[in-house]
């Protein structure tokens, strides 16, 4: 059985149980065991790592930095290596997939980190020189990172965006790797644990559990010596793990579910059509739909519109071959998200069923619903169909679209296409007031999928796309803030100040504000 | 009967019943009764609220400015009207605590509010021309705020930290008054109310409830209208409040409760100790120890040093008067406290119990235990005693200071007095770097009461001191960012973004981060 990461060494897990990920290209389990690890394991994860934050609060940063950089140089060097192992346990293809786009992003999500963890800046000091007071964001503790399925490489908890955050910000990571790519994890952490040991931090800076029973994740995360937790994965974990460190006091920073709507009004309809049906294809079939991002809710206005639209839109589904989905787990839910949607009296336009044979996938989805029904059952029409699923909403009218988008939960992202030649720009207005403040990302004649990794960026949204609208699971330095507490330093001796917080710079490219005016200054 | 504030109106309350005020210094109830809101009173607040979030969105911050400005202007011209009925409700002397420096306090929050407001660059607008990307800030919606009862003014839920936060950001406030004070409570709002009206503003940005039984309170946190919630006051009213709105998904800041350990290092006894004992008493005594800062723990290494400055206190505190009590419930609560740590096995040094009379009070109390009594109990010598009553812990040696250290729950503050000559350096560290994590503000040789209204500040800190540890409650801007959601805008139309983040600076002092620099240029 495969060992785990704990304390810089591989050792022997005290596994409660064993697991195997798939081959979703013809649903064979994988030779090797991987074992699910109980609370002793745990135990020991959280001690070594509450005595390494400990140490990492006495590090420079340029070291974790340096690590940081290293890392991805590192990911860079075995990219064939990783991203083959990656494609056998998710089905997802190695180009352009894995290596051109998620493994790159990997790379440029660590280097960003480092960067942000070199000049400083994130931590936002404050110096108010009169009252003697100077704060900034300081390092939370531990964090305990739970990866998706959907993301291997660029969410993985030992290499993804919460593990370069958290480890950016001070803190040290445990890492529970998703079940349904082990060995993609395992390849990461071999990479992380060679690095470590060569970087002078504490060792326990990165450990990986494979997998825990779930009465045992949300022990560890309630615990005493967590800092924070990051969780991106389904709304169903998130929220036991959400209630297991609300009880207990700890922050944790969810991703957990999005319908992602996209409203497509009448002049946009008439100006291109078809080119609006390519975009929402594409969308919609991109990694076989298995996108948080991914298009689920598409509101139309007019009947003729929605019948136009939904045409084109039904005849590509038709026709594209289904993607491979992740896991049997995937495909299942996906069934009976599909049949939830139509109990609740949506007409199957395409799709609607597994694809016969050993390979996992499944039709791509259409559905479709007139505004009356949605405000009937608003509950049912929102549950996320996680792969190519989609249900067109047609509205009568602009009045009953906004009453429509008045029922939406909270969404990462949230599109309006609207006509170019100013035709839409009454009803733009007013449809943007009401999904504005439902989502975390509005878009402007475009699909939702695909994040940049960019300081604009807002990853996130309010409840239940996440766990607070304030925070971002994408996007350095915004990020990093997520895993640091506010610390004020109040008429402390300078000499014991941290360097940040000192009247030197301690390289000057940190910018601080100093006395209400940013600078990169000494004081 | 008195009236609420309903969207602009004085209207009578659907009372589900009633409630009086009490004079502190005689114990007798004041005369006028106030109204005890049910649930059709928050809902016509929470829709009124709604509606008014929205318009807000398009209110220019100038305007949002101004009126925080007209509104202290008002208040320091009605200071003596005040301060009368804040000193007549809670005995807290008008000269000089209410009146040179609460309402001044008061008053200069919401002036740093409006300046905040009018600059806009609390939101941090963030933009990525490349990616065309742009993200900031944004109001969060409808905020309900819940004052506490020792700070009639500068926490008022209708115009201290909490209330400024919220307006600045953009939002409008539902307040819950706090019941010890309804009659300076009213005073604040019939002035909001005025110069609410004359502002331009939604009649729903300010809206007052005297109080609502509950239920009907954890009804209001966690109706899907309302936008966030600011708390101050007990832990047993946060804790329930807090698991509601965890439960609904929405953003809760609370400051809740706080022990403010304070370290006294072996050469600070030996170099000043009645010093020390001068402000320890102060500090302890100040508003007769009705402060959330007020310090509860004071540990000191030796016996001797413990002897000598506790027989120096108890002095202080026996010979001292005891201050007047905000009500009966803090009485109570405080005795209550007190025979729950003497029950513990400590030992009563002075005080104890309440004085007699009509007047509520209860005598300056000094406790004492040892560090293996402290590390047997650990949780019962964590009960906070609002009031004047203090816990001395006396540890044998640095090591055992350590471990009692490391038993501490999160606390706003932390204080460490140490030698000047050098001679406590090493205990210092090793003691800071226990306590640092476990803190919002670390103070050196000096004591945690008085907390500055300055952007360096931290007036938060870990569970169960609040909520979250990366928000304040006091300190412009960063308190403003409580209220607030991060909105991205994703290929969004240049005339139709908010205008912080258009290419045009709004009013040339907005600084921004464009592409990774920051300034007050326009693109």
């Amino acid at each position: 059985m495969q060992a785990i990461l704990l304390d810089g060494q591989w050792r022997p897990a005290q596994a409660v149980g064993t697991f195997s990920a798939f081959d979703p290209t013809n649903g064979q389990a994988l030779p090797e065991p991987f074992p699910i690890s109980g609370w002793p394991d745990c135990d020991a994860a959280l001690d070594a790592a509450y005595s390494a934050a400990a140490s990492l609060r006495n590090v420079d940063a340029k070291q974790i930095a340096n690590f940081l950089d290293a890392y991805a140089e590192r990911l860079d060097g075995a990219a064939d290596e990783i991203c083959t192992t990656a494609s056998r346990e998710t089905g997802l293809p190695i180009l352009p997939r894995l290596k051109d786009v998620e493994l790159k992003r990997t790379t440029n999500q660590l280097r960003q980190a480092a960067t942000a963890a070199r000049d400083g800046t994130w931590s936002m000091p404050t110096i108010d020189t009169a009252n003697q007071l100077r704060s900034y964001f300081a390092p939370i503790g531990p964090v305990v990172v739970f990866g998706p399925n959907n993301f291997p490489l660029a969410f993985n908890p030992i290499a993804g965006g919460d593990f370069a955050a958290a480890i950016a910000a001070g803190n040290p990571v445990i890492a529970k790797g998703h079940p349904s790519h082990p060995a993609t994890t395992q390849k990461l952490a071999r990479i992380v644990g060679d690095v470590l040991a060569q970087s002078g931090l504490p060792p326990a800076t990165c450990q990986l559990l494979y997998h825990v029973p779930a009465d045992v994740g949300l022990r560890m995360v309630s615990d005493p010596r967590v800092g924070a937790v990051g969780f991106t994965g389904s709304k169903a974990s998130g929220l036991a793990l959400k209630a297991a460190c609300d009880a207990a006091g700890k922050p944790i920073y969810l991703e957990m579910s999005s319908l992602n709507p996209v409203v497509i009004l009448p002049g946009a309809v008439r100006e291109r059509a078809s080119d609006i049906a390519d975009q929402l294809f594409t969308s919609c079939t991109a990694a076989a739909g298995q996108m948080c991002t991914s298009p689920g809710l598409v509101f139309i206005v007019g009947e003729s519109q929605c019948d136009g639209l939904g045409q084109s839109v039904a005849e590509k589904f038709r026709a594209a071959p289904p993607g491979t989905l992740l896991s049997t787990g995937v495909q299942r839910s996906l069934h009976e998200s599909v049949n939830r949607v139509i109990a609740a009296g949506a007409q199957l336009v395409v799709g609607g069923k597994p694809v016969a044979g050993a390979r996992l996938a499944f039709e791509n989805t259409l559905l479709r619903i007139t505004g009356p029904q949605f405000l009937q059952q608003s509950e049912a029409f929102q549950t996320e169909m996680f792969g190519t699923a989609t249900l067109l909403i047609c509205a009568a009218n602009t009045a009953e679209l906004l009453e429509l988008l008045s029922r939406l939960h909270g969404n990462l992202t949230g599109a309006i296409y609207s006509a170019t030649d100013g035709s839409d720009e009454s009803s733009y207005h007013q449809v943007a007031a009401v999904l504005r403040p439902k989502v975390g990302r509005l878009l402007n004649d475009k699909m939702p999928t695909g994040v940049a990794v960019s300081p604009a960026m807002q990853h996130g949204g309010p409840y239940p796309a996440s766990g607070h609208p304030g925070f971002t699971s994408v996007g350095i330095p915004a990020s990093l803030r997520r895993f640091a507490m506010l610390q004020c330093f109040d008429h402390v001796r300078e000499d014991r100040l941290p360097p940040p917080l000192r009247n030197k710079s301690p390289n000057g490219q940190l910018i601080r504000c100093i006395d209400g005016r940013w600078s990169n200054e000494s004081i």
